[in-house]
């Protein structure tokens, strides 16, 4: 089957993404993509009607908008409506984009479009972990004066981007240890060879770390427990969590606690890649379409 | 809390768990182990109806019963009857065994009684993936004439075993396949650095395999599939699944392909570490009975 | 047996090194490093002759001279004069620095003292490996549109920083391929899972790269390698052999190819590791002298 | 360059050898592997001078010989004698064996050949260490009722054998412990993350092993040194060390500790791998003859 991708909006990853599926065989239409500098000169740009009602699959950007109205488009002179994507959608046609909230699904299925949200796909969120990884590795060599390797390293919350964090962490040198609840994260952080603790005695345990990742997004480190932290040894803490974070940077601050929030890591460190996930995903969702 | 144990039949595991819950501080009563050369002469043996009578948690074995009636017991002199463990039961008293069958379960529950099965808890077969995997290494690497280095494995199926017995063929410096079904976990596998396959095109893939280990409880390879792998290169089968296994064993013999049904490694490779287990699952279970 | 140290001079890394010491129980003398904001208000600061004279082990910075004359001091307000510290010298007393010149030594000798060179100490060259690897892969990351997972990565060289960077970028999950001349480097580059390639065909073999890492002194990035390596794909190199370094950065540049000289790493990146470092030499050489 | 290779007596490893140097497209005479299952019907068998005397290299098994006049031929009918290879060498032919003594290279030197001893190559030590360690890992998950997960070992030496098994011990998830003597060994072993030991004092540093692999030619394990060692916990040794070995077996014996003499591993473990060891060594060896 020929397929047909509408890229529409978004930064630099979607440029990247057209790019990617243009090189990969597809024909690829563009809209909202005319300042970027990465886009190829081979892809068709034309404008978001054009573009939407020639597509089997249109890619919204991630996020795909702010204001529930238009689309995100760095790199766009016009303005781009979510309307006219529902007005020409094709019938059988696609639509995906990432982070997509009710209001938003509410919309689209009132006019009888399914839209598919990429960023909530487990393949995606799996794969996203190893570019937020490197970003926060990055971050901790930077912004220490001391190696990874042998430094004392906490990651709070062992999902998708924990598991990825702390194994790279273990394997540049540092001592590893892992807040986690639940007992069969326990056993799989035993079977990884870290070191356990419970999410509750982060600060009670006695131990002491250099380097704080927190991934839980939930105030774990609240002005309590960083005056715990606080009274044992210097420390960084690099936020991972998605709002409302994992925390409260206020304290942190006036306690002099060197603190930074990290976010869209993906985006920032790694867009070629981050486009390179989100082509994946998408021809999944592709996939799973012809399926069933 | 004192809590005294009872720890009934088995075989060396038990005799080993036993030892461990006792070092660990416990009061420990044992029934059926008297012929264990492992059994540490400090702890008291009793018969069934009296360690039942005096434990806060009795453990049964791994499995329980073979024949619904008895309890399996290769280290004891006398029959072992599972009505004595439920007449004698304490109120409020924790049971727990391994790998407890729905009549069994039934029986106990019409007497009032919860049995808990700690083969079924999600951190031992996390843990248990372990020693299974060490047995596949060894079985590999004594039953071949060269390295697991540079070899081409294939893993098939990445759950817990698959997972843990993957890293380990990789550091060994194997090159590894994985075969599943999943996007998410084709996302793990990438992240994790192993190729690929589809678990319905194991063999048409065009890929050749020194040894193929199998996780998966299902025919994946049958006479079909063998003679499309014996077409290719000679192979050594490791099947790890649990019954029916996965491999039609009566073709692989009929065709000359070295297959080799591997069962229960934990008990057989590591009884002193599958103890240590299943310990750690019984601490969970009574954690869990004082929590609510 | 207690001993007096003296840290002389240098940057941020001799105030940690002044602190560590002091923390592990020496007495610490310093000299020209009142401006540091590093240095423990506990380390008693005197003049450079009353520092030396007091001394069991003087230790002057990496390098100690720019000049021959005088020593390097970044947080100094005064200028600190080599002639001081062989005229205070007590008899027995050891001098160490790093980097030191033939004429530096030369001129020691002819006053019957011996300079012990830190730097040159094997056990200093392979720990010093680890910080200079890190910041190569915080420029990797940083100064790239891609993940290292994945990337296709060439390590020029497999000496020390060469064996660490390339276990490293490995680890991280990107596709590594070293080059070397020896046979035995290419047994060690296979043992440990890495593509290997001649170091006289880097540009000839077929292979791309998204990255390179030169660790060799000595040009083989030239004009002609580097316009071979251009033809096939973009790539970032990064140098990080000591001078003459091993890329013609000139051609680079003309050539659109993006090349950074990273140098000193250790100091710059991770400079209170860095200082532990030193101290750990220094003990040897101390522990050296007592045997004899 | 046409060559034609005589693979002459030893035991699976030539006739793998044989059958490796058949399949790389050369010409390969053999002698004294007619009795071999292994050998492929395909390759060439003559007398000892027939094959000797058309060869441009003549390989000899690991060891050459036990008697100084016959080699060792598992697989033969007849007797081979040494003699006849000098004898009928050609001249600018090449011969080349494992573990040449002294004697022999004199006998080879007074007829003006110089016999090239495979085995004394760096890159043949480095590739056999992994089967050797591979053998080891064997031993030790076949001979403990624990798994090497968790387990605390000892690498007693951190030359090749003991470099590439402490690193699949950690990968499997043991606590591991290396000894050894300098101080570049011991950065090294810092660098990797294991814990280090002094090798005077194994026995006095308060650790206890589980398992203790010892890979020095040199008798540290004495009846002293085992007698602390018991005091401490069982343990199970491994002595890899060639002659005289590392460990008094016979005072461990008395004592009742658990040691395993495992020599030849290569051979035993993995006799195919062991033959594209000696292979690509023999490669090497031609291409230096080549190079002059």
């Amino acid at each position: 089957m020929e397929i047909t991708y509408a890229v529409v909006g978004g930064d630099d990853r979607q440029a990247y993404l057209a790019n990617l599926l243009l090189r990969d065989g597809y024909r690829v239409i563009c809209s909202g993509l005319e300042n970027s500098p990465i886009l190829s000169s081979e892809v068709h740009a034309k404008s978001l009607s054009e573009s939407v009602s020639a597509a089997d699959m249109v890619v919204l950007p991630l996020p795909v908008t702010g204001d529930g109205v238009t689309i995100l488009a760095n790199n766009s002179y016009t303005r781009l409506y979510l309307a006219d994507v529902f007005d020409n959608l094709r019938a059988g046609a696609l639509v995906a984009g990432g982070m997509l909230d009710k209001k938003l699904l509410d919309a689209a299925a009132l006019r009888g479009i399914v839209m598919h949200d990429y960023l909530r796909r487990e393949e995606m969120s799996v794969l996203n972990a190893i570019p937020t990884a490197e970003g926060a590795l990055e971050i901790a060599i930077r912004e220490t004066d001391f190696t990874l390797h042998s430094s004392r390293c906490l990651v709070s919350g062992y999902g998708r981007i924990g598991k990825v964090l702390a194994k790279m962490l273990r394997d540049l040198g540092a001592e590893v240890t892992v807040s986690a609840r639940k007992y069969a994260d326990f056993a799989w952080i035993k079977q990884a060879g870290y070191m356990a603790v419970q999410a509750e005695s982060i600060s009670d345990c006695g131990k002491e770390y250099d380097i704080i990742f927190n991934t839980v997004p939930q105030i774990l480190f609240d002005r309590h427990t960083l005056q715990k932290i606080l009274n044992k040894t210097s420390v960084l803490i690099i936020d991972l969590a998605s709002d409302p974070g994992g925390v409260d940077f206020e304290a942190a601050k006036q306690m002099g606690i060197k603190s930074i929030k990290a976010l869209s890591l993906p985006g920032k460190v790694a867009p070629k890649t981050a486009a390179a996930i989100i082509r994946d995903t998408i021809y999944n969702i592709v996939q799973e379409g012809k399926n069933g």
